[in-house]
């Protein structure tokens, strides 16, 4: 079991709420979103440090799986494990639980660090870095189950 | 080349434009939602004919990559091509392209059939399965660049 940081918490609001009576698979998206963007804060790339560094990150990539259904008003938190990085690169594992410690949905996200000055990858930031490399990581035999797993219906005689 | 169905259009709206000046991560997924819900009007599950079949369909996994920006007002297309179904379950693949057909991004979704009644996986109806079968399908060998791809920093003297 690898220690994450939960960096994100919220509620479901009713506004997320579809018509099948729980939180829109796209609402996910946006909880994951806001939990990339509590990174950032954390790794000082809020506004301020956008604005200093002339720096953001973009995301390349993003598999999200859907666990449990999460219904109105739901307590929701969001927590970060770094499974890979590289000078430019992120490789994220985010886990959204509920206040019963229920898995409802993971995301696995790649993010690429961006200089806002030539619009093209550029290498973290000192400060960036050193916040990157003291957040929680595994290694590749630690990654969690449901991690860098192909898509495809499996069918019993495969 | 595979035809797709084209079932979702729309323009980028300024609230949809975050911080980094382009629509957000979370956006895109918003999109590819809007997309899937176009595709059940599309095979008779939109309002009506979910409360007649007492059926649904639930997402179980969503891989999105971001391939360009898109910008504030640009007209948007999503277009579906399926990769595999079974009596339950659909793999679906969603193109989202600007007006000059420039890829922007693609999300590769598995969505399952869901009763109403018991809340559990359920067989598609039977009209739903002839307009599903009705759809464009890629066969395995045909399947687009960069579907059922895994997730990870690929490094050069890997």
């Amino acid at each position: 079991m690898n220690e994450t940081l939960t960096l994100w918490t919220g509620n479901v609001l009713s506004e997320w709420v579809d018509y099948n009576g729980h939180m829109n698979d796209a609402e996910y998206a946006r909880v994951f979103s806001n939990a990339v963007d509590a990174l950032m804060e954390h790794i000082e790339l809020d506004e301020a440090g956008r604005q200093h560094h002339q720096y953001t990150l973009f995301t390349l990539e993003n598999h999200i799986k859907y666990l449990a259904e999460a219904h109105q008003g739901a307590p929701l938190q969001a927590s970060i494990l770094i499974l890979d990085r590289d000078a430019k690169r992120v490789h994220l594992w985010v886990e959204l639980k509920d206040d019963s410690n229920q898995l409802l949905a993971t995301s696995e996200q790649m993010i690429m660090g961006m200089s806002n000055e030539t619009r093209r990858p550029a290498p973290f930031p000192l400060i960036v870095e050193e916040k990157l490399a003291n957040m929680p990581h595994a290694s590749f035999n630690q990654w969690p189950k449901g991690s860098n797993t192909l898509i495809g219906i499996r069918r019993k005689n495969q």
